[in-house]
């Protein structure tokens, strides 16, 4: 689930700086990066070991000269930074635009609730908004790993409840293995809405003839709502077929990553003659580290956000998305239910 | 409240921009930055005391080789600048967006007022703009600290005349704990507009029949400003379940205060034999006081941008917001009791 | 008002690059800039005066030693570039904003005279030009120095034809003094719509039933035209209540200052042994003036550009506008006036 | 026009790369800055030959001390690159946005064809696609040297067979000299629509009446296209009205000018003992001709882009437009003339 | 096809980076680059064999005092990382709109599915679906090497089933060799459609009246789904006839080869007494390959981004669009076969 630490930044005080770097674990930068900076300073140790130990002074000699020689290049030739920062412009605005692709059901619910009320009509209503999630699922399971995991086959979803079986059968009828197959609950919502417009007067014979009205507008607003609902989870669908380039994505990554290994090199302390206290200085290599944790801990949090639903801590958390919309959307075509306010009183009492 | 201050830009003179940089306090960088400028110095000074009056000469000696060795390194491993700067450009982008979707009830109101027209339906009128604002804030107040602090439970919004007792109760029966229940006075907004659609014959019996006219688009015009103006609300409410990734604020916010600890050290005056006057020059860094300013300046005014429903001087004021609102709503759904002016002269006089 | 000089961009050649940097005064960097320039170089020359002529050459000395240590640092500790950067593009978008809701009258007078045709509506459709015209005057007046010195109260509205005597009562009644009260002729032209859908038998009583004819559409089409013309100069009030965060400013801003005001030291030809010719050549430091008009313009033309309803001779032309949409939305809403061609011959000739 | 390379692009190669670099004159880089690079480099001879041959010793000294004094201050104090880049964005943002206003025709002639069926009314659907590309013309033709080239007078219009004669005359009787008169065709056509809407039964009494039958939306869906046609052209005229401030493009032109123009002294070699091999390399500044054909590249093409009506060849082929939107509006609304397709075969053979 | 390398992103381990970087061939950096370094290296190694081998100690020292200037001037005049940047960001914009503009064909089957419902109309809405995808095909055929590869001519239409013989001649009729012709096929569709509106009670005489209801909102929505289809694929023709300009592409691509080119000569390794073990490092110049291929590598991206519609691997599958869009077109216009579902159970069973 991603982590909500605005709280913290309500007043921007030093305190609540160090709280928001420090007092998170989960979805930290910290947990992110910590064993990679682990096997990092540990090869980082070994080679010293072994230059300092192992190697002739004629072999450190030579070594020295090749490691001097990579270090006046090494900042022109590996642009890391440039590399990143193109990168990182490039997937946020695809991480916000996938942002705005989770469909929330407040306006199929509104929409259903006022041109399909009516306590009679209550299952319809009911129905619609189970149809939605179920889409929603079916095709959001195709690209979240999460999803798959709580959903990984339709016995689950009737097991949930989102599906009954002989809606499983039918579903299962469709051919469309290798396409999304989120369109089908579409249909059968949209079915529901077409007795409305087409066999009122059959289908739908109840003993309240007011409370079954459907209002004029049925298909035109909630048949919009409807599929602007299910368009924006076949997007989503379409971000995932259609990614950042790989190559893209594999020159910032392979940038970083040699970046990261010639300095195993280049910042090693070859100087022989130093004191103790620099000895110790040198083979904790604090700037170092930190440029690690700020450039590669920039590149993983990319990569987070390159693939919002996937199982990282920070990503969408489209089963709470799930949970909040059917919880939401039952309630919205439910208040029917209730007695209908007689009396509105206004603002100034009555 | 945000702070207005383009009247200062009128005209661009030099005046006017000292003006703008030294004559404010309220929302100013000054307010934000000084008190941890304060301690920076503080800590600053105390290390040079160490450094010139308790550590022996050759203690010294070490500390200023150790010193050299970070600042060679300094700039190039802690990437302060290349953070910030995208940080910068991810939290505006948010910002703006927050920007737009606060919610104006102009077009509600003005929608209220063309299809729900007639003095006999003006208390409806009213309560449809009151069911807004009450939405709008039931929506913020969980995720804006001021909201919160003006309204904290619905006692005060019954004390604001915002909600009636009857309506407390029935809001207090829906179970969305934890999810955000504005969505139930658009449910009681859709209610008044539904009678106008459905039972319009029998409820609605006026001594005028005219004026009670509702118009034939209730539904398709009034529903859907409702909507949006909903909609709105409860995007401002996935910003805040939805925020930047924690480890993306951490990385930027530790380069930039792991920079200027370093700098408490790297910035140091190394030198002993400098004159008087060097050396109250050297216990005054200014630059590197300057850049502080600019740099954690920068970070904090993103910090404020990232959640513009804090308690800071310049975020959004949404309780101006609320009762500009339902001022403006109210005087516009409340036209219909003057007079219509029967005649509209013409621009040249009739 | 706006410069246009796109003219001399048609064709791109030299002579036409010298004639767009120097042959415009009017909007043009040097305007903007010259005083400050003028200024900052007498500065210049009163220190390098006494440098020269009043310290004596042990005070030169320590002077020399001091600036040398600034010039160090300068350049790294006032990121005067970064701060602009990011200044300018943040500004730039808002300008666009701006720019997209400077509402203008065209789809209002087409829907006005599409959907209440014919020569006895022609005062009603005039009216509701003139109140769109008049609403925009209202709501930008509060934000704009230019309309407030052409428009400085109701008085000169009723001078200008715009607001009727009758009107300017009721619109004084109104009590919006601290909020916009734009709203107020739209209710107007509501108002007028309203009689065409509600009273249509009783008040339009016409010769010619046939010309008088408004169509079914009238409320959807005409009203969305008009809520959306009122949109936009709502959403133009909100950016003036909204401003970029005043910190945000304060830091650009200081940051351009600071620069060149340590240039003013930095910039010094300190080296008192040089000859006639170069000391002619240090009096007068180009490259560094260059540079202040190009910072300090860039940084003038973002001030400029942030309030694009100011005072400058780059602002919009608000008044112009008002002229223009008045003109032509009243030509729109009149052409039913001329008798309608009888024939329209084809492309083909007939 | 512009030139289409794509085809280039599809598969990469080092060849294809060469081919796009060299192979194109019309439109390219090179015809774009070649002279102004040869004026440059023969300035830029005189420069070396003043140096070398006319000035003694001395001179020359003083000469290069200044010279080499430029040197350094000369890349910190012309920020030729920080100012292009950002107007390299501001310009190529607003050339999109020009690029997205550019009216095609299809939607309009589809809507026409859609809701005005029928052979009989074949001459004002084709009236409608007529008046549709004269209000594109009358409007664009204000702001583009090539559009005023091609039609410099309505006389032009009339000889294209664009405006007839009577209409001509009605359109000169408006008196809109000095705003677009692009409004009057768009009058025109909505006067046909009308006729459909007003005044079916009397003027359009057809041998076939259901041929003639124009759907209900008529209103509602071909306005809508009409007005969406003719917004993005007065759109067009807005961005022309309001440019980029001239001050910043006069600055980012400037810098670049200035940065050449000190080029012409910094880049001369001034060794005089260098041999015969040394001098022709010095005297053919290979390195800085590439630079200047970059930058000032970078800078012309950003000038074009600009103004995309202007007249070089990478601008907008507007004339392209028109014809095409007339051939492909009259191809659509002449589809009537053939028999409609008796059976629609099904995909798997009827 | 692009490729899909998301799933490597769901847990983000330094095991998963290698493999996203080393473990594709298909679409990967490698592939796009590995000729062009190949002969790069090639060139150098000869370069390098003449100065050590067929060079004079005379002439080496004159070639080694050439490249030294070079190697001065080199990162200052060629700006590659400069122009590389704005490129990547115009480049990237446009290919995120490009994708934007691909059409799915979702909306349009939901819609026709719900407004042309029963059994006896299927027929109609299959062609619907038939004639947008042969509408998109004719329209990217244009712009696609992959696409006219797979539909050279209307044979291969024809052949694959999309395009009937007698479709096929009236098709060719139409006399737009220049334009596109994919409008054609949407006004086939739009003449289905206005039959339903128009000749009801004529055409479709069927059994089951009740079954063949096309419900009143068939031009509104239906029209408006078709017309916003064509309107993306016509939107995609209009980024081929108007590319980022020419001169803009020659500029990038020009840099990053002249860089290249020039490194050929400044990157060797000129010192002649090294050691043999030097020598060998000298002849394997591994940061400037690797620099090669982050800056080469990222311009063929671009490259291919630019033309999102070529051949290269990581292009738009357009072809699979189409059978996708085939595909799931006909199963949801094709859902009204199965019998509709009696009875829709509740949540909660029923």
């Amino acid at each position: 689930m991603t982590i909500a630490y605005y709280a913290r930044l309500n007043k921007i005080a030093i305190w609540n700086s160090f709280m928001i770097v420090f007092a998170f674990w989960k979805g930290s930068i910290w947990k992110i990066i910590l064993d990679e900076v682990g096997t990092w300073y540990l090869i980082y140790l070994c080679i010293a070991g072994i230059y300092r130990f192992y190697l002739s002074a004629e072999q450190q000699e030579i070594f020295s000269s090749f490691i001097r020689d990579l270090q006046d290049k090494h900042n022109v030739c590996v642009p890391m930074q440039f590399m990143l920062g193109y990168f990182i412009g490039m997937v946020g605005e695809r991480w916000g635009e996938s942002f705005e692709n989770v469909s929330y059901i407040e306006k199929v619910a509104l929409s259903v609730a006022a041109f399909i009320p009516g306590v009679v009509n209550i299952h319809n209503r009911r129905n619609i908004i189970r149809y939605m999630v179920l889409s929603q699922i079916l095709g959001i399971r195709q690209i979240s790993a999460l999803v798959k995991k709580r959903f990984p086959n339709n016995d689950a979803l009737v097991t949930a409840g989102l599906l009954h079986e002989t809606e499983r059968k039918k579903l299962e009828k469709v051919p469309c293995a290798v396409y999304a197959e989120s369109f089908v609950p579409i249909i059968w919502a949209l079915k529901i809405l077409q007795k409305y417009e087409e066999a009122e007067e059959r289908t739908f014979k109840a003993d309240n003839p007011r409370e079954e009205f459907g209002g004029t507008g049925v298909y035109d607003t909630v048949y919009a709502e409807i599929t602007e609902f299910h368009e924006k989870t076949a997007t989503l669908s379409t971000y995932d077929t259609t990614p950042i380039p790989l190559a893209y994505s594999q020159i910032v990554i392979f940038s970083v990553r040699l970046y990261f290994f010639i300095c195993l090199f280049t910042r090693q302390h070859l100087d022989m003659d130093d004191t103790y206290l620099e000895l110790v200085f040198s083979l904790f290599p604090l700037l170092t580290i930190m440029q690690f944790i700020f450039m590669v801990g920039c590149m993983k949090v990319s990569s987070v956000l390159i693939n919002p639903m996937g199982e990282d801590d920070d990503n969408y958390e489209c089963n709470y998305v799930f949970d909040r919309n059917l919880f939401v959307g039952m309630e919205i075509v439910g208040w029917v239910k209730e007695n209908p306010a007689k009396t509105h009183p206004d603002l100034d009492g009555r």
